[in-house]
């Protein structure tokens, strides 16, 4: 009996293309990263493939260090998984990484934290290499009110009123801890990092932050917004394009 | 009689879907920037319009800062010609700035300083979100050796050797003011500023400047290849996709 082996890989992803990672059920014409990964593992591996992936990023958000693992039979040195991938791959998505990890690594339950960044482009006009990267806000934007808001989001925190609406979970408390801001022009940079996120919850963070930057909210609210526990409270939710999952830490 | 004024106007485009900058005659099914800008013109003038670039750039060649101008009877004024044109333009053409102009303007030959930047990739995997702006070379670049042949292009000297071949020009003497090569992970940058350059000739400069990363063609051997006026000399023509005219001085 062959010795079933658990890789994992690192891969980044331009998301612009595709529905999103995960598979849809009897969508199978739908374009998923999920889907076209297994369908490039199946040929290698010469074996039917589900992969689990560390975050199921939505249609149009992109990946810079994500992460699956999935098991196989194959007699393939894990580091070669990569280049094998990256010659069926199309170039929206590359493999990075690959290693032999234990039965217990699951790419999902064992991750400790995620970081996400979010980009804004405040140029005036939209700047084209960055366009499907990015949220265009031709408006101006006070930094400042922006960072003092962002400071407000970190700890230990109930989140419902940062989470699409709909959502089953079994607790909406979840830990930020980091949220930086930078500038670096014409783009500013939302850096997000905590140890698990809510449905859509940095998308709905980052509008919040937006409305701030406006002046439509004062950084002095988000305690309240917070507070309130509830989705109408906060700001509109932030497109998919500027969001990028950043990096895993197991 | 209506009083015909002639606008300049700075735009941007991500060059990958585009055969070029010039409208190729007989070929009106071909997609070009030029012909792009010039139907949308024509649309908010009313009248038929041919623009003047100062740059011809070639098929998947970007374009952060390139200048045209047109004359017009339109009563329109100039700085709203850029959110006039960005209504209707696809996303990947911006425009950035209008302003009226003396006749005597000419967006090609009042043109006193060009510079473009070429944009190598050189982490191990292509970075996705890059794969259209940049030429990814896998392999161990010695930047030693590029910035020194990098100081040997500099000057006003006969480029024939990095010209490409069947050009029919008057002089190839051209004066590089400046070559800059600049490293930021996984990229490096090449920028090129000269008063105008021969057909391909950054391309090509670029191309030899890999050689020389990789250690096929020595530093020294830049003024031999300059020397020998031909264009065998040198290294082969780097991909179009790499390169992007950055700024154009009057």
């Amino acid at each position: 009996m062959p010795l079933t082996r658990r890789i994992k890989i690192t891969l980044s992803y331009d998301g612009t293309h595709y529905a999103g990672w995960q598979v849809q059920k009897g969508q199978s014409h739908v374009k998923t990263i999920q889907g076209t990964l297994q369908q490039a593992l199946s040929l290698i591996t010469q074996e039917p493939q589900t992969i689990i992936g560390a975050g199921r990023t939505d249609a149009g958000v992109h990946a810079q260090a994500q992460v699956f693992h999935f098991d196989t039979n194959s007699r393939i040195p894990p580091q070669r998984f990569p280049p094998a991938l990256n010659s069926i791959l199309p170039q929206d998505i590359r493999c990075h990484h690959g290693e032999l990890v234990n039965k217990d690594f699951h790419a999902q339950f064992s991750a400790r934290e995620k970081t996400y960044r979010y980009t804004l482009d405040n140029g005036p006009v939209a700047h084209v290499f960055t366009r499907d990267f990015a949220h265009h806000i031709p408006y101006h934007l006070d930094l400042r009110s922006m960072k003092k808001a962002g400071t407000q989001f970190i700890g230990t925190q109930d989140f419902t009123s940062f989470c699409a609406a709909g959502s089953s979970v079994k607790t909406f408390e979840r830990t930020i801890k980091e949220l930086e801001i930078q500038e670096e022009q014409p783009w500013i940079y939302v850096n997000i990092t905590g140890d698990g996120f809510l449905y859509n919850m940095i998308r709905i963070i980052v509008g919040t932050l937006i409305e701030i930057g406006r002046g439509k909210i004062s950084p002095e609210e988000i305690g309240t917004i917070i507070g309130g526990k509830d989705r109408g409270l906060a700001g509109p939710t932030a497109p998919a394009k500027g969001l990028c999952l950043k990096r895993i830490k197991y």
